[in-house]
């Protein structure tokens, strides 16, 4: 039994600090690096890269984002296929030549934010992020959640496509999340939180808000690190899991792994 | 008898337009490409690196500079040498992997501006860049004026170091430029720029501003193409070049090639 | 008879160029500044401000656009109300201020590029607009296209709102514009731009694209000053309607006028 | 006895935040706000303006800075005159047409970071900025540190200057602080940092870091907000003061009341 735990990383930018990267690198297999356009100038970039250089396990992924620093890539920009795929283009390039320089690997690319909820339905968005990845390095995987359109698109364009659930999310009865907007979309208690992920882990199924029990089959499971008690509940699940036997590692790592048996 | 021509490129951004890039083409053997710092967003540097890919000889280089899109990188930023070797990992990191995708060859860095002017003299800074080329491609070579700083810490270092010299501009009788804010700092009728290139070329000589005759070794020469006129006085300057037999070919080609032998 | 033109200008940026906004000056009664967020760096505000205050029946209008440089505000972001809100605050206090030091007048509000379309539709941005402009100043009047929400809303909460037509678009039969995708969408001829503007001043009437006769009010005509060809036709167009009789005056000069008369 | 605490303030940036402005505006008399061009985007600014509106003797201070957000305005920008003034002009103009809205005052510039230190001494820079005020609102004080170059052009430019001390930085026997990569150039412990401002305020003289006692004329103290114990000190300041009798009250209100009375 075993699972990946990805977080989002690198996003401090400049004199601005969010999050706390090395206590969270000691969680999570996976960390979704900011590549600059929505957070992570390139010293941050180059610090975080460095810190999950020094984990063994770890395996970067590129957070790609719309370029929108000043809405942290949580607006939508009504970009052209074209100058997406271009701007997803050059974060990875970016990140993975930095990444090179201190011995991280990356791996695979999550679209962050405004990007990543996008392309669960819009297909020339979409596409235009497959075609980057493609275009960069088609060895990257992409990291999504089961039923996106960019899943899909990936898949047929042969790359690796692996999902994700969320940890401390409500799900609805359609395997979609609950909305932020209304009540009970978080849930807040690390026990509940952990007792969900090694279900999804062991059951692969989660139960929706309304009771249903819903299937769920995720590769990762995303928590945040963004506050201390983001933090406190990470390792709370980890803690959890490997309790219980779950082993956490990196999905991307194996597949890195496999590919070099090959 | 060979010389290179090089010139900076791919500076539009946006709506705007600056340079015509695929006249200038027609022209140099290397091309400086802007990396999105001072100019040249991800789309415009896509585009750019496919017009040099599908000119065969044509080599490029990393065109970097400070962060300072509203000063076009010509201000000087006092950065501190970890911020400013993170902005060049960056800025090279992301152009290699566009570079990669379209079939350009990125050979060479050639700092730009403010940047370019500053580290002919400043130690720190002049090392933050070595090590920045070295820390995402030692294989990179560096193109500079002679007698700068960094080129003596680039070579220090291991670094293929290139020199060039300008073709439209006054020379002092030290060997430096003639500040633009004189009289005369800029040659501007074509036949005399032509003959002082093939001057330089040939001769390895200059005339400087108050007659001396200055020694000038050069790997290379610099033309500018941000105006019509411009992309005139460049082809005016090859076909004198071509006409008196000497041949225009990429000074980070051969080393390339002569790597490839070794 | 009378008309106002009005005309994008300032959209310059550091080194880039776009436009002869001295030229366009000579033509327009109304120029819409840029502020910052899609083009124009203070510099060029400054330029064009004082520009605009030597020609003394010149109004200035703030050319306020979502903050997206790289994409020249051509792109729509989603931006929270209270976000656009306080982004299109910013951007008119600092043209006003910017503005009374140079002795030139503000006297309108026009959105800029996807934010222009959008609250053509979109109520909630489009009382985003017009709360920001009622909290900066309520004496400016807001520039839109017939029929637009963001009109109404501000029509409503006070605001005197101004309608324009496009001097060289083709129209549809309900009065929208012909998409630029469409062939014949622009109209190049000068000499039959200049006789539908004249239609529109006089017979307040336009010709569709299938012939029909589409009655259209508009307080003032845009064309475009980005190319010299589009100097060319704003100066057709000015000098055929003056030579119809027709006075070509601001439309935000008389209001102000009538409202300093009160 | 009274004197004027003054602290840097709005500094957060999208979905960054940096300080605690609520608490901090219970315990200053004057707050410096970002306007943007280092930190503080525009719905951060209106949220700041409105905190200080709603405490009645709170006066604004526009804290302008190079555009440089990536390096929160701590490095200087080798910017033109033209360039500076025009920056600078237009972050003034943004904040006061923004303040007004929601009822703040503001009464004053205070330079931020490099822009800051640089026109202590540079001639040109400070003439910008002194020329950036006139333009926009002559009736804008600037707060400066004693000795300043950007103080003496100001006054001599007819703008009112008023200079500051710093809460809790050691200074120098000749009246400069110690700079901040030497031991001791911070004073920690909140009772002596009390005890040299009640010193300062009512000896008008601080003991430098070689224990000479300097003569230091003070309109105002800049204590620091940009941490929880940053808060703390100042409130110990504060309570100290005011325990010893000293009012805390804002240099520029009482000029800005007593040119009411003229």
């Amino acid at each position: 039994m075993r699972i990946d735990m990805n977080s989002d990383m690198g996003e401090s930018f400049g004199r601005w600090t969010l999050g706390d990267d090395e206590a969270l690198l000691d969680v999570v297999s996976s960390a979704n690096v900011a590549c600059g356009f929505h957070a992570g100038d390139p010293s941050v970039m180059l610090r975080t890269l460095s810190y999950a250089a020094s984990r063994g396990g770890v395996m970067v992924g590129a957070h790609v984002a719309y370029r929108d620093l000043a809405g942290f890539g949580r607006r939508y920009v009504d970009e052209s296929p074209d100058e997406l795929k271009a701007d997803v283009m050059y974060q990875i390039a970016a990140l993975e030549g930095m990444a090179r320089s201190v011995g991280a690997q990356v791996r695979y690319v999550k679209p962050h934010g405004a990007l990543y909820n996008r392309i669960v339905r819009d297909e020339s968005q979409a596409a235009a992020v497959v075609e980057a990845i493609r275009a960069v390095d088609a060895s990257l995987a992409i990291l999504t959640q089961p039923g996106a359109v960019v899943g899909r698109l990936a898949a047929q364009a042969g790359l690796r496509v692996f999902h994700e659930a969320f940890a401390d999310r409500a799900y609805n009865a359609d395997g979609t999340l609950v909305s932020r907007r209304l009540p009970d979309a978080v849930i807040a208690d690390p026990a509940e939180v952990a007792a969900r992920v090694l279900r999804m882990v062991c059951e692969h199924e989660v139960v929706a808000i309304d009771g249903t029990v819903v299937p769920l089959n995720a590769d990762s499971v995303c928590v945040h690190g963004d506050s201390p008690s983001a933090v406190a509940m990470a390792r709370a699940v980890r803690a959890r899991l490997e309790s219980e036997g779950v082993a956490i590692r990196a999905f991307a790592g194996d597949a890195a792994a496999s590919a070099a048996r090959d």
